[in-house]
């Protein structure tokens, strides 16, 4: 698909998102990313599903620029998608959510709802607008692989854009145009493996 | 998301397709959907994926009529995307399959491949380009369960439209315009189920 993220383990190019996470899930039992109970489990898949089919591919750049060659009706496209995930994501959110998505623990769906929340903004969908969403958000921001996978705390950043634990204020200062990383998902996971070992 | 398809459980609306197989794969352990070995369990899980967001998400109704008010804007914009998707699925599957997508055992990654195929047709994606991704489709579309969950074979399908065990030579003929049903990959798998009790 010549798409981001890609793993390679064993020669083998592992790629797409949420089958890498539960591959990792699978092999690392140590550090679960999924409930134990099959309908938590449920819910975990179908929170990230819901980022990963329902919303991410309808505001990627190769969708947009497929869309449109003009800007204004990218942002347009992408901001109605956004919407309308986030609409649905909202209300199941409401039930499902403790700290993070799914109680206190952070799974796979924490890892799809970091950067989706990021990329909203950039496409003028304000995150005041679903306060379950943006706290959740917040909250997975204090952690410290969320930190490390962000855009602008990653070692190849330039430096104009570099923060020094600054991720909260970036936030809540809707700093974060141009700071989306499509790898953010897939690092958000690694550094979260990193921090546990 | 106002999509289908939903299944209610226990009162609890269940959506997104990936999901709910999962959700059956674990609660019902005699029928699985994907393989024990965690790579093999990976390598379904990619294929599904790259066909459930990679793929479908671009080319659904809901999706093209935003792209644009002209029908044949709209089936450009579909076959691009499904051309892409299948450009890199005849790849993977070259290498992964067998009699089906990864091996010789229904798994979750042909009930993807199943209503995309057929959806391909709409968009005028000649499955002779893809023979891997044809082969399996054919392979496919013999089995019961598949031909009950095909959008003629249904309760419900106006008369006009109704097959009484043609669906090969209906599929070979190309005779699949307005046939695909939203809901194949769910019925499909209900379907499973059911001739296995």
């Amino acid at each position: 698909m010549q798409q981001v993220p890609a793993q390679l383990i064993n020669k083998q190019c592992l790629t797409q998102s949420l089958a890498i996470i539960e591959y990792l899930d699978e092999v690392f039992p140590e550090r679960p990313l999924l409930p134990k109970d099959p309908l938590q489990r449920f819910i975990v898949r179908q929170i990230s599903e819901t980022f990963a089919s329902g919303i991410q591919p309808l505001q990627n750049l190769g969708c947009l620029l497929k869309v449109s060659h003009q800007k204004e009706k990218r942002i347009e496209f992408a901001a109605y998608f956004i919407r309308k995930g986030f609409d649905a994501l909202e209300k199941l959110l409401k039930d499902t959510s403790s700290k993070y998505c799914v109680g206190d623990y952070v799974a796979m769906a924490d890892l799809c709802l970091i950067p989706q929340a990021a990329a909203a903004e950039r496409y003028n969908v304000s995150l005041d607008e679903y306060p379950t969403i943006q706290r959740i958000f917040l909250a997975l921001s204090e952690l410290q692989p969320m930190k490390k996978a962000h855009a602008f705390g990653q070692e190849d950043c330039p430096a104009e854009w570099k923060f020094e634990g600054a991720l909260k204020s970036q936030i809540s200062g809707r700093n974060l145009k141009h700071s989306l990383n499509h790898n953010q998902t897939y690092f958000s996971t690694f550094y979260l493996y990193d921090i546990q070992q």
